[in-house]
């Protein structure tokens, strides 16, 4: 039997505020598990994704929704998802993850992605654009601009692109980039004209220079919408130890009374995560991308280690979904179930009042990020 | 039904070997929520302090202590706190402790906070002093020292604090200031000249000089007290990748055989702090602060975690409570609940005997303590 | 009642893949003691290394073997040790141990350690041996070499041992002498030949220097063997941070496709140490040592961290057993427990298959390592 919190959360649309797109097109198993995890492909190996914890979730909780029997096998339900087709697949799963609001980044998108109105349209759900500044700054490199045009450039091509309807937020891949532990303050023109000098007769291309990634992320407070920034878990580009968000301290006071700021993932630095959502009144954080990849039963022990110390008013939802329709429904449910039990042990417990569990239950699934990218809440 | 390490720690009187002073003012809503977090306050936000795992203790284990009932809402807590007037109020709060003794860190006190005494007093327990090295150091560079003279000085002005009556340790802030990573010998005593000579023409102040705080560390190995060093959790004035207490690893071996350390707090470094106590016989640790701040029900997680290498000699108990008297209350509360289940859990499934449980029950309640502080054992 | 998966593992011999020697010696109990934990001893102190998590396993699941009751005293504990000898005790707890492979790292042994085959004897099993890097090239600088003579003299000595029959695996100890944070590149000849120099100038010795650590690491890949790591917990000789091993991604790019790299201990990184096994092909953990000595009964979340994220093709087993054979008999023990359980409570919760549970426990029982180092299945 389900508990209130359970059935509280199992009603609630989800504001999924950190996905990218759905691919379309129909895919074959080494094409799936490509899109289903951060490592590989492997060419020649014989490590199937299948057998991981998400892998074994996908058989465990997406084979049914495809009217197979749980935990079918790998090539079984590769079958049934290309005999249905990717159309049918995808409303399946974007219908199972109950997602009223997506907020998209259309920084990266899986091959064959849906933008975000065709994502709405998919799942029956409004949706909303989240800018990645590095591309829009590697798009001004790559169309030519003098160096010392750069700073300027940038600025107004960030600002047209967060001007379009629709968009909420923008978001840095900086942990990708230099990592955190950048020098905290503003660069003066002179350095960013400097490093853009540089970076052009270097051809453009990636930036990963640390004066312009500094540049970009002030650029961001300039531009007044809520910052994403990716933390932690990612693929075997990230160098993992310079991704510790804890690294962002002395740009968080620099910039405090700003720009709300969102700490994406966060796995493995849940706990410094949590510590900045506590002492910083602009930080948020999720576990999206986290809690499908290490399967709904440890999404919990996850869930809870993000929730140590953090206000409830701070943590929102995010699948981190991007190419199988699957990820979204498991994002989906690996949160919810995640956050009930949390939230409905406690109740048992007479630790917390079923009252505020549900209240936290809806702040977390949906008003959380209503409240911070000013959306009307989903129905 | 409780079983047997439940009962013995229900039974025992803590030693509280790191906590400050408590206020002994009125507080209003606002002033009571910046005094439950470490973060804010944040005027303006419409984040409310108590929506956090400890904000919920509060309602769930404190309001029943002032006649409430549990859960109560947080103006009708604060309603009959103003009803009762601090001195009530403190006076349960302190008893449900059931601390015998406090060692206050007088280096920090909340507003209107009492002393050692006070504190005592209040409580009807036993209360000795612990001695915060940066702020003698701050206080001789206030009153005026030529540079060469600084170290004598501060050196003698500390001896002169430890030797007062009921001084039993002393306390850095060093992770605060510089972080661990440290050169970790002694310096020279024409590197201490000049560093004071810096921070003189400065204009003194907040020590944060890397040559000074290691010599900070350095004069408390010649005050031959106990040394408690802040570690991890604490306000945004952290840098919390530099509070590692493993970056300590040099320093430890150069002053191995020397003073006791006792690691504080620990949170999120609770493992690598565990590391250290298992492989120097000189490191000590807790939880403190950390088990109230997630709250009874994370608390068990966060200490088992601290557990897993420690050897039981060497774990002690701090409530770091500072300003309202809940935190005394709760921090005893989640340490008894979180190392009771600990136990008991390992003593059903038969994996520890009875005794041996008991025994460790006890240590970490107070003994431990009492062996490091050379205190009795409270009564 | 066991389940399934509990059946199943303790029905399988286990691949150790790394081990060390077991003492032959009688050991007295301070002997005991020093050989039960990573720090110590600790001369005069009065804290027991028994009263520690592994002391309590010791008492716990040790004593039955040696026909006394669970938890016995620790001096009843040696008296009987004392009394069997020896020889007998090793029988029982390598038998207990139920471990069909070993492979030795020969590059430490505790004293009067056994070889490889007087393990395998002994213990009924097979024995294979690892060769660490460090200590050959130490051998050829105490044999003296020219500095430009010293990686053509290494890389020689080095192929030499690894031909020797039952050579399975090279192992470095980076960890310990400059930690993961190195340049990643190949050094160059003049660079190695310099490096050389200065450490045979300084008398040779310890291997510490970071251009010949590097140099060893690039020669393991050249040698084509499997690379084991030391990774986190060890003694204080350790720098933790400077282990984690995420910090070694830029090496494991540049090395992807070469050689198979085995993560060993992982604690407290393993969360770390799975993303690396998620995101590169190449790389492989265990979580030995760190299982028995945070005790059986917390094994299993350590074991759950160390699985968040990581392929079932990429765990192993390893005791890193080293001098008493109580250490062979409590990694076995606490490694079947916390997988099996694990993998037990996925079952019964339905959210992975019985025989995919099976499957995976005899991946990480054995079939993993024999993959990985081309071994046969133990019988």
């Amino acid at each position: 039997m389900r508990g209130a919190v359970e059935e509280e959360l199992a009603g609630l649309p989800l504001v999924d505020h950190h996905c990218h797109g759905v691919t379309t097109a129909g895919l074959d198993r080494a094409g799936f598990e490509a899109l289903l995890t951060e490592g590989g492909p492997w060419p020649g190996s014989d490590v199937s994704f299948f057998d991981t914890p998400v892998g074994i979730a996908v058989r465990r909780h997406c084979a049914p929704l495809l009217d197979l029997s749980r935990h079918s096998p790998a090539d079984v339900y590769m079958a049934r998802r290309t005999e249905l087709g990717a159309r049918e697949v995808n409303r399946r799963f974007l219908a199972a993850a109950r997602t009223g609001v997506f907020c998209v980044d259309t920084g990266y998108a899986p091959p064959g992605g849906t933008s975000p109105g065709q994502l709405a349209a998919a799942a029956g759900a409004a949706a909303f654009e989240v800018v990645r500044l590095e591309r829009i700054a590697e798009a001004v490199a790559r169309a030519g601009v003098e160096p010392d045009a750069y700073a300027g450039a940038f600025r107004a091509a960030a600002e047209a692109e967060v001007r379009r309807p629709g968009v909420v937020a923008v978001k840095s891949v900086a942990a990708y980039r230099t990592g955190f532990a950048l020098d905290p303050t503003r660069p003066a023109d002179a350095a960013v004209t400097g490093a853009a000098r540089r970076w052009f007769a270097g051809g453009g291309g990636r930036l990963a220079d640390p004066v312009l990634v500094r540049h970009l992320l002030w650029t961001a407070v300039d531009l007044g919408l809520p910052l994403q920034l990716h933390v932690g878990l990612g693929d075997s580009e990230l160098r993992l130890p310079r991704s510790d968000p804890a690294l962002l301290t002395d740009w968080l006071h620099l910039t405090a009374g700003t720009i709300p700021v969102l700490l994406l993932h966060c796995w493995p630095f849940q706990r410094q995560a949590a510590y900045l959502a506590a002492v910083f009144e602009q930080v948020h954080l999720d576990v999206g991308l986290a809690l499908h990849h290490v399967g709904p039963s440890r999404a919990r022990e996850v869930l809870a280690a993000a929730l140590e110390v953090t206000p409830f008013r701070k943590l929102l939802y995010s699948s981190d979904a991007c190419g199988p329709a699957e990820l979204y429904a498991l994002g989906a449910l690996a949160f919810r179930q995640a956050l009930a039990g949390l939230l409905q042990d406690l109740v048992d417990a007479d630790e917390m009042a079923r009252p505020d569990a549900v209240r936290f239950a809806r702040w977390a699934a949906a008003d959380n990020a209503c409240r911070v990218y000013r959306l009307s809440a989903p129905s």
